[in-house]
């Protein structure tokens, strides 16, 4: 019975993001999901990529949060459109309430969104919000044995992004070990080491994004 | 309608993880529900745990992860009973998952009961399993603005340990203002600096950790 209920759920959510897919693509709006832990670098990577694509690129930021908008502040301060959604507890968020924060972007003014969902390996892997890809963010201190530990979140991964990376030095983590877990899991999905502090590897993920967003294949 | 459904299962869970206390009191046991994000070090500090209380107070562990028994298998090489609980996708533990693993410890044997939850800062904070004390690893890498992100998971905490304290002089963290903001959300918890890997803070914790057993108050 439980089963059940959560596959209705989910079956809802793939509705309304397949809806939200539609009116993000009649808007040549190519839109990146991203998802990691708490504190693993997400609005940071988004800041990052806001400098890097200004005057190149029409950014629009979508900011997940269970009840704050420190997020949200910080990257409006990069002059860009943010819409918050706070989920009231919820920990994830799903297509229904990414719609009305569609709704409220002007999405014919926008190329690349942005949506940086609640910090959390967990539930978000679950639900779809209409993106074209989904970015994982996964930072040197949390260690080396996710994929084994949340290998939902990496099979659904398009891109992984490991980073922190000048950290590596302080910490034991095992970068070819890892890759070859998240292989296994999901051969398809591109890794790259960043560290959106010293800018190392930015220009790779900058260059990834530029080409997905040109040739979406979705 | 979705509200009237979350509340009949946090009161069912209540009254499971009531059930859960009353046979760990009745067998003399003190239970801690550890949570915090993923690879904020919930292992490493059940193990330091472990090895300073050795000889000095019987540990039991259960161990909570989606589907590995990565973390089951390091613990049960301090010899330790273990138990794991796969939880099959769900974000949390719940108190009727802890209930059986109850079943499978000898609890007559046991002084403390080490609970590690799902990595995960929102969902565990809202499902009691019946322990008297919840025990919050927040680590600096994580940054400090976690207070205002996740607040339910610091307005229940009992204490709140940071983890990685060596890594201080890499990062940006406002140990004050850190404490300040989990203070004005929860005044009666107890903050801890500590690492594992320097062992920094760990004797504090203990002596936290043996006063608590020793007088419950709960």
């Amino acid at each position: 019975m439980k089963i059940k209920v959560i596959k209705d759920i989910l079956s809802a959510n793939k509705q309304i993001a397949e809806r939200n897919r539609r009116l993000l693509d009649s808007n040549g709006v190519f839109a990146l999901n991203l998802m990691s832990s708490p504190g693993a670098g997400k609005t940071s990577l988004i800041i990052e990529t806001i400098k890097r694509l200004r005057g190149k690129v029409r950014i629009g930021v979508i900011e997940g949060d269970i009840s704050s908008s420190l997020d949200a502040e910080k990257i409006s301060k990069e002059r860009v459109p943010v819409i918050q959604i706070n989920t009231g507890g919820e920990c994830h968020l799903d297509a229904n309430m990414t719609s009305p924060a569609l709704d409220n972007l002007s999405l014919g003014e926008i190329d690349l969104l942005l949506i940086e969902n609640i910090g959390n390996l967990v539930c978000p892997a679950e639900f779809e919000l209409g993106e074209h890809k989904k970015v994982l963010l996964l930072s040197i201190p949390e260690g080396d044995d996710k994929p084994y530990k949340y290998p939902l979140m990496f099979h659904i991964a398009d891109v992984v992004l490991i980073n922190k990376i000048d950290l590596l030095p302080y910490l034991e983590f095992d970068l070819e070990g890892f890759s070859r877990a998240v292989k296994r899991i999901n051969q398809n999905t591109e890794i790259f080491q960043i560290s959106c502090t010293t800018g190392q590897g930015i220009e790779a993920w900058i260059s990834w994004l530029v080409t997905n967003m040109h040739h979406p294949a979705h």
